[in-house]
């Protein structure tokens, strides 16, 4: 699988024709099919793959843990993103990257405050799920651990996290960098815009 | 199955300990076990009983075919509802519900104009799926038209809609209120506001 970079402002025909939505992920599928959305690609990975993978399988078989697997990965990608990360990424990261036509420019100190100020709700209820059940959704790691670990690792980045009251949190999220398929992510970079100082280390 | 009216701006303890989230809709499932949001109750709702409905379930069999469903229920209830529903919704329904102190009050007239503009894009893209696919996913009904339907339908009832310029909407939307599990529905009102006249009638 190779992975194509598409910025969504510039609103490329030859993307729109994949999702006219025009937002990412798209994972082109078997065919070239276009697979639009995480949550869509998710449960298509977990059906046509993940149901070979046993106890490595990211999801549950029970319709009732799965339901609680789906309630947090929409926690996560729908309501920690409109809340908290989709507002410090745009201002702090693809503002400088997005021509002014597009909604680049100076950020909105404003849109900053505001996300700042959910962040605290976001870390102290992922903090009682991670002292609760080990893994977010349960005993095991499932796609509730990469939905959240996918938004905390953005903010971590972007230095926006206080871990120190929530050991917890930082404890899932330590086990969470440690795994061999999540350490190469701890690589990537946003131009211009290097990470804190303690992002990519597995004790912080 | 029992329907309990809640008004989430009420924030009610007893209703965040089911979903902190404090968001509807929950389906209280066996056991009074909690099952939260939309799409998580629709998938519940497939996995232990739509499975059994063969021609009559409202999902499909294959991967790809579930993908482009998922792709739809998410455009509706996710995109449409951000762009459309929501902001009409909040500005023409529940305000004069609300107390002034929960957000209540005079419609936002910048926000309805805004939301206003969107309709038509939403309309057009719908017109076009079911022109071209007669049920929005495919041949058959499945989620991805009781969700658009949804939308639509609280739309409708606004007096929101222009079917003039799009017949294959307009014929989707006939088709599907004229079901025996959709005309119900039709005889909701919300309270201090009427539809527009022609809401009910399955020709319009």
């Amino acid at each position: 699988m190779a992975l194509i970079e598409e910025n969504p402002w510039s609103r490329r025909k030859e993307f729109l024709a994949l999702n006219p939505a025009g937002t990412l992920p798209i994972l082109l599928a078997e065919g070239d099919v276009p697979i639009v959305g995480a949550t869509v690609i998710a449960e298509y990975l977990d059906e046509t793959r993940g149901v070979l993978k046993r106890d490595r399988r990211l999801f549950a078989e029970n319709p009732m843990d799965r339901a609680e697997i789906r309630r947090l990965v929409d926690w996560y990608l729908g309501k920690t993103e409109s809340e908290v990360t989709r507002h410090l990424v745009r201002e702090r990261a693809l503002k400088p990257l997005m021509p002014d036509a597009a909604g680049g420019g100076s950020p909105d100190s404003t849109a900053i405050r505001a996300a700042r100020a959910n962040i605290r709700q976001h870390l102290k209820y992922t903090n009682w799920l991670a002292g609760t059940r080990h893994w977010l959704a349960g005993s095991r790691l499932t796609y509730a651990d990469l939905a959240a670990a996918a938004a905390f690792s953005v903010l971590d980045y972007l230095g926006e996290i206080d871990w120190r009251d929530n050991a917890a949190a930082r404890d899932w999220y330590m086990r969470v960098k440690s795994r061999p398929s999540f350490r190469p992510l701890l690589a990537d970079r946003v131009r211009g815009l290097a990470p804190v100082s303690h992002y990519a280390d597995l004790d912080f």
